[in-house]
């Protein structure tokens, strides 16, 4: 069987790693990348790398087309343009996973808060799936549309879904110091992003203030029956991909546990996942070990009630395009790691 | 006034700044250079970018030549190294600066713990003064021996100072999410130190057991009159030079301020101060800025009780080499900010 | 079919991305994994990379075993060390593809001087085939045993042996001024290849003293019919993987062709290949697009006699792992491309 | 004696490092820095590094409060901005030292060509003294207006001068093979200078038409007696800072000379010029041994007839600010290294 994808955005950085994966894949056809600002144009005229792989036609957006093409349309878009798109697609039949915030939250009214606009698709949010292989697994298998996890969310909940799960750790204060590379801020022509900027350098930005904090709360909330306390720091990384966050909390009174217990409660919490790797005691992630890659790195230490756990992803690909299309095996039945090893 | 001054450890990072700075220094003239390991040859010959700049020889360590030829020593040692130097050397009546962590610690027993080796000086630790300007200054002004501090307790302990001093934060826990470029771990050659292993990377090491923990939580507890209780996970930078600190701690019940009320409190409290530089509201540290200078930034944020300490100073400067010249300014009458602007 | 291969020498970087490249190749079976320095333990072990790809066990270097468990062996070896395992191999009816340079040079003389040590397998530098595709296809087919070329003279006799073949440049002085990631250099613990070094840094290296040179000069001087004549500078790029040569070249009398006439020249000669892409008059090839791939990029001026011509690969992949494997497809007749694109 | 200085365009790369310089400088008081584009506000505040070192105002142009305030404007304008303000600025009497292109042509007609713009100030162009202090320092000092030169043609001019001065080499071709960082393009906001552009990448650019190519050109001729022909292919570094360029000529017949006896020719030539450092035969410049200095290195090798010279400098120090100091020094009988050392 091969499904016949589209990839709408496909000239951003997780729609051109989407295209890279998706190639890649023995049962996806890439039947169509469309893209809101280019002139019809063989897309490796756009990203030369592509040359000699794919003489694939990047297509102004149509969403007519799209439909006619397509059985499942990757929706790798700016936030708020992901909304105007959806509803026709869905209306059309077409499965839809969105790499987008626009389908992630619950409350409207946190999403207007965070992202400066009004939401104009009520309805489908209430049918959108949290594309988090990890907690949804049973839900993506029959969802018609998925809200793809952000990148720093993805790193953050993997890291502390055993501990509140399983009720081991406090629910707040949650205290995320994350630090990401350059790419995970998307192609924007900002001075911020020149490289006379970013090389050389290290930084906090929106501290305490970014989108991602109530998207992580919402599902910790969920997990832990209470509702979570994060405090979110991101900073920015001289480099262009990865995520490594170092997350700080408390075990709760009687649950005070040794590092060994606690990497032996991950590893037996993740033990079918076929993309979270726990290290060993002593032993953390690294950037490098997950670039390019599907996989999530954790590595947790206690000391007396503290507890440090720290995660590792590619942003673009367990964090974006990797998750995307882990998502797209679970729903058509592949075998999960197809394309993605 | 010319204060005959000597390098011994000059072929180090830190060294290498010291001579860099001194010799801008118009009441230093650096009579002597020393090296354990060098056979003597013009030090611009080891360092081809000092040439045309100074025809100073790096001789061979001895501890009589260093005696007669200068007026204070700069010792940039490993540890363990200095404290076999410095009583020869305070026995001569020579002031001494030592950068190495053997006069830091007052508690010989940590000492040991941290640096596995047994402390053979106690004397003259009693007599050392920690170098921090801002902390003793008066002290500093009539010491024989200063213990410059180490790089991550100089970002940790400004940043600190005002909220333990004024008893505005809570003592415990102090979470100190550090990142640091690799010049902090001085020359070794190591598979870790690797271009092909630092490049593109970042990870965490050490996690909560660096020996400037310890040290951290001394002049903490000095300063607040309590145990602080410190959590400390360092981080390796891809770059070379820069420490940012982000600390996390919480306002003591009845002390929760706002933003701004905190940014007034620090710029208040460090108003006097010529390297310490405090952030307004909403605006934070970086790298870039204090990249080869003297300067420790601090921006501070407050949420409810949770306060946010950002710092950063570029750790061969104000965390090595420019601290111990100002210390010097300090010792020898001569404005503070001489050769460090 | 599928074809039992086995990889001595994977620690290093050229091995760590042949392992990674043969795990994808649908119809090779990675039996056996080999390294002279390691105690058997899992390759993941020693790249955490791999875990949950393979649990192959890097093993003790053992020519029997080795032997018995392939069909073919890729020795990523240093110089050297390769010809002492390669006429055990090839006694024992094995293909051997080899990443070192123990094979690629006719004149042992030549080798000699240029690699400080004798020869000492002379018989089989007579069989081996210089595994460059794009001018050996027909002998590789048939070959026991390739000599894989080297990642300079791979970006230089691409770039080159049109102009050459054709008789349209002169055959001396061809001007190579080569730029590379510090991959090139192999994994070797020395002080030039510690970050701080190399970070934020660019220099020459072995100005025109470089062992590729007569490797480049070799192949050319067979291609043109006549003795040429490189100058060759190489240079250390801050960064990992790549390579990008600016080759400078002059046509010979009555040859003088136009930017566009050269761009088709190339393009037809080229016409067929599958891994060489010749870019458009006035675009140039770039590290980036080439990076993790398998492609040779090439870029052409004319301007009067004089010629420049640019091309750029990944040194461990075109550059080493990627060629080996294309030599592999094409030894045992699978698509050129198998696990390549 | 104190000279009154002012900086206009103060808020570009070379701006900034002038009044670095000139903070340090014992002879000057930087008594205006103007911007074209900002309001007046501390130039901290735009420039948060200079915070503690200077309250100094960045004003709006104004020629005539310029010319009130100051006895020497260094012009960090882009090309064809600066023709506009130097013929007032020469009117009302006052030094300047141009750091753009516009003064630095003889031929109108070729600059019109390189950048694209008709020149409205022919007059002054013919005053105007080529401002490489190591060809020219005898005009310099009763210069009133400057020409700096570029940061390309600095480094291939001093590698060239003695070759083709004492005629040694040939006239053409001289191929320079030159690589920058990103500063050397200036602060503009492309897609070129993203950090997810340059970073881990490398290329050439402008091939063989850089408007840097006959300003090299007219010196090079001047210096030589004959037209001199530049082949000339800049390359973009992933670095901020430093040129390093290779260059490739041949001797003169009859001229033929070993490595040695260049480099003696070298050193004998630059012998009292206190920023040209000649390296050892077998060793060459490093972009890190020039960073942050106002020195030229150049290390040089002959293969037979065949040479090649390496030259590195800082391009925003002896390619443009430091290089304008030392201009201003000699312009007032400063000894020549003052705040350059």
């Amino acid at each position: 069987m091969t499904i016949r994808v589209g990839i709408v955005g496909a000239t951003g950085y997780a729609g051109e790693a989407l295209l890279d994966i998706l190639l890649r894949h023995p049962s996806a056809a890439v039947t169509g990348v469309y893209s809101r600002n280019e002139n019809p144009r063989p897309f490796a005229e756009i990203f030369p790398r592509f040359k000699g792989r794919t003489g694939i036609i990047c297509s102004r957006l149509d969403v007519k087309k799209i439909a006619e093409d397509t059985d499942v349309v990757f929706l790798s878009l700016p936030h708020t343009v992901s909304m105007e798109l959806v509803p026709y697609l869905m209306k059309a039949g077409k499965k839809v996973i969105d790499l987008s915030a626009d389908y992630r939250l619950h409350d409207l009214a946190v999403y207007q808060r965070f992202y400066n606009v009004k939401h104009t698709d009520a309805r489908n949010v209430k049918q959108a799936v949290y594309g988090l292989p990890e907690l949804y697994r049973a839900k993506i298998k029959t969802a018609g549309l998925i809200a793809n996890p952000g990148c720093y969310p993805t790193a953050a909940i993997l890291a502390l879904f055993p501990l509140l799960a399983l009720g081991v750790a406090e629910h707040s204060p949650l205290i995320i110091d994350a630090k990401s590379g350059v790419s995970g801020a998307g192609k924007k022509l900002t001075e911020e992003m020149m490289f006379s900027e970013v090389y050389d350098d290290f930084k906090a930005y929106k501290v305490n203030v970014h989108q991602h904090a109530p998207e992580i709360n919402q599902e910790l909330t969920r997990v832990s029956g209470k509702k979570t306390g994060v405090i979110f720091v991101p900073h920015l990384l001289p480099l262009a991909r990865g995520i490594l966050e170092t997350i700080y909390l408390r075990s709760l009174p009687g649950q005070k546990r040794s590092t060994g217990s606690l990497v032996s409660l991950y590893k037996k919490f993740y033990k079918t996942e076929p993309f979270v790797r726990i290290k060993d005691a002593g032993s953390f992630p690294r950037l490098k070990e997950t670039a390019g890659t599907n996989f999530c790195d954790i590595g947790i230490q206690a000391d007396g009630a503290d507890i440090i756990v720290i995660s590792a992803i590619d942003n673009l690909i367990k964090g974006a395009a990797g998750q995307a299309v882990q998502n797209f095996n679970i729903m058509y039945g592949f075998p999960e790691t197809t394309a993605l090893l």
